[in-house]
C-alpha cells in the first residue's frame, strides 16, 4: 500500500472494493505527514457524499447488547438491499488488548457479507484525532458505495458528543432498569439521543424492558419538551423490534430530507469541524512554541490559583506565539 | 470614572464600597483597549478570590419567578449575615428594550438592602464576552465582600453552560407542568442542574407543583445514574420551602468544602476559561487577517458544499495565517 497512488487508490475505492476501502482508510488514519498528504490527494479525487447514504451513530454501555444489535438490524439492512459500513470509534481502545469496538469477531454474521464493511476502532489517538479520522472514514464508505454508515461508540466516555456531530440520526441502546449496565452511562448523553432503544426485550427481563419504554418515555417527554425521542423495545438477540427501529429511521430520514434537514445539518456538521480543525491546530502550534511553554508553566498555575485571570494570561501568551516569528 | 486610577479603584472596591464596585464593573465591561489595560491592572490589584463565598448559578425560563424567587432567597441570605451580589448573563438582553435580568426594579425590596448589590447584563455582547466579564464581576464582588454571589440567566439561551463553568453549584426553576414557561427550556440545560426547584407550589398550583416534585425526581434518577439532583417545591411568592433550598445548597457546600471540590473545581474552571480566552483570542486574530478572509468565504463553502475536507481547507488556511507576518 505504502506506494500506492492516491489517484488509483480512489478508483479502486470507486469500484466498491472492500480492501481498497480498507487501505483507503489506513492510509487517512496515519499521522506520518506524508501519508497526510497523500490522503488530502485521495479525498480530493473522490466525489462529495450522496445525501442517500444515512450516517447513524449507535451507543450504549459496553454488556449493553451493542454488538448484537449492529449485527441483526446491519443483517436486516442488507436484506432490503443497502451496503452497511460499520465504523467504530472509542479513543480509549488499545489494539491487543480489552474489547475493541468494530471487531469483526463480535458480528461474525455480518461480517461475512459481502454488502458489510466492518472496521474496528483506531487504537491510541486523540478523541479530536479520532473524529476526525471517523469523519474522513465516513466520506470513503459513502463514495465506495456503502449507503448505510454505522457509527458504533460506547456510551461511556467523551466521544459520543462527537459521534452525534458526525451522522444524521444517534441511536441509543439502554438496558432495562436495575442492570449494572446503566451505572456507566454518561451523563448528557440520553438527551443527545433521536431514538432510545430499550434491548433485551426478551425472556425474563420482557416486563421489566416494556415498563423501561413507559419510563423513559415519560421521563424524556417531561426533560425534552422541544422533540421528545421515540422510545422503543427491542430484542437484538431473537432479532424482534426491529422492523418499528427501520421505520422510525425511515420516518425520520424522510421528515429531515422533505424539509432539506438533511443536507443543512450535514454543512453545519462539516463547517463546524472546518473550525474546531482550525482551532485544534492553532493551539497545537501554540502549545508547541518553546517561549510559550515557559511561560505556560508558570501562567496556568497562577490562573489555577487565582493570583491572575485567565484573561490576563491569555493576553500574555497570545503576545508571546505571535509576535515569534514561526 | 474615566481618569480613577486603578490602585486607588481596588482600595475603594476591597472596602466594600457598591458605588466603587459598581464602577469597576463597568470598568471590566468595557472593551475600549485603554479600558482594558487598567482592568487588568485593577484585577491584578485585588487579592484572589476566597473559598467562602459561594456562587450560585440561577437559571429558569420567562416567567418562572426567577426574580421573585431571587428576591425572597437574597433576603434570606442577608438576614443569614450574608451580603449578596446579583449579576445577570443574558447576551440577548438590549439597553432600553425587553426585558432585562438583573434590573433592580424587578427586586425591589432586594435592591434596598445595604448588603445586596444588583447589576444588570451588559447589552450588546457576545457569549464570549459576556462570560468573560461575568468571571471578571464576580472577583470584583468577592473582592467588595460579597459572599453570596448568584449569577443570573434565563433558561433559553446558549449562556447556560457558561453558567455552570462559572459558579459552584447550578440551580434551574421550573414551573409546574403544563405551565407555557416550559416551552422555552432548552434541551439539555436540566442535565446541567445540581438543584432543582419546582416553583409556584401556592395557591390552585400546588397540587400540580407537588406531582411536578416526584416527576423530576423519578425522570432524573433514571437519566441521571451518577448524581441524581434534589428537587424541591418551592414557593417563591409566598417565601415558602426557601429553609429546604438552604439547606441542600449548606449540605452541599459543605460536602464540596470538605472534600477539596470547590477549590478542585474553581480551578478547573480558571484553567479551562484560559484556554477558552487563548482559544477566542487565536481565532480572533486570525478571523481578522485579510489574506485569510480572502481564503475563507471560498474554502467555508466548498467545506459546506462537501467538495473539500474540513481538514483540507483547516491546513491552508493556518499556512495563510501562521505564515503571514504579524
Amino acid at each position: 500500500m505504502a506506494a500506492m497512488d492516491p489517484l488509483k487508490l480512489a478508483a479502486a475505492v470507486k469500484t466498491g472494493h472492500r480492501k481498497a476501502l480498507a487501505q483507503a482508510i489506513t492510509l487517512v488514519e496515519s499521522s506520518k505527514p506524508e501519508h497526510r498528504d497523500r490522503a488530502a490527494a485521495l479525498l480530493a479525487a473522490l466525489s462529495p457524499a450522496k445525501a442517500s447514504a444515512l450516517r447513524l451513530g449507535i451507543s450504549g454501555a459496553p454488556g449493553v447488547g451493542k454488538s448484537t444489535f449492529i449485527e441483526a438490524f446491519g443483517l436486516r439492512l442488507i436484506e432490503a438491499g443497502h451496503r452497511v459500513a460499520v465504523l467504530a470509534i472509542d479513543p480509549s481502545s488499545k489494539r491487543g488488548g480489552g474489547a475493541i469496538l468494530g471487531d469483526k469477531t463480535r458480528m461474525p454474521e455480518l461480517a461475512r457479507q459481502d454488502a458489510a464493511f466492518i472496521r474496528p476502532s483506531p487504537a491510541g489517538a486523540t478523541l479530536g484525532g479520532v473524529a476526525r479520522r471517523t469523519r474522513e472514514a465516513i466520506l470513503l464508505a459513502e463514495a465506495a458505495g456503502f449507503d448505510r454508515i454505522i457509527v458504533e461508540t460506547v456510551g461511556v466516555g467523551q466521544s459520543e458528543t462527537a459521534v452525534a456531530d458526525l451522522v444524521d440520526l444517534f441511536l441509543l441502546l439502554i438496558a432495562p432498569a436495575g442492570g449494572d449496565e446503566l451505572q456507566g452511562l454518561k451523563r448528557g448523553i440520553v438527551e443527545l439521543a433521536d431514538l432510545l432503544l430499550i434491548n433485551k426485550a426478551d425472556g425474563d427481563l420482557e416486563p421489566a424492558a416494556r415498563r423501561a419504554v413507559a419510563d423513559y418515555a415519560q421521563a424524556l417527554g417531561l426533560l425534552r419538551h422541544d422533540q421528545p425521542p421515540a422510545v422503543l423495545a427491542v430484542s437484538a438477540l431473537e432479532r424482534r423490534g426491529l422492523e418499528a427501529v427501520d421505520a422510525a429511521v425511515a420516518q425520520r430520514l424522510a421528515a429531515m430530507t422533505a424539509t432539506g434537514e438533511i443536507g443543512g445539518r450535514r454543512a453545519a456538521q462539516a463547517k463546524a469541524a472546518l473550525w474546531a480543525e482550525i482551532g485544534d491546530a492553532l493551539l497545537e502550534r501554540l502549545k508547541a512554541d518553546p517561549a510559550v511553554q515557559r511561560l505556560l508553566q508558570r501562567l496556568e498555575a497562577a490562573v489555577e490559583a487565582g493570583t491572575t485571570t485567565p484573561e490576563a494570561a491569555a493576553c500574555e501568551i497570545l503576545n508571546e506565539f505571535l509576535l515569534t516569528p514561526p
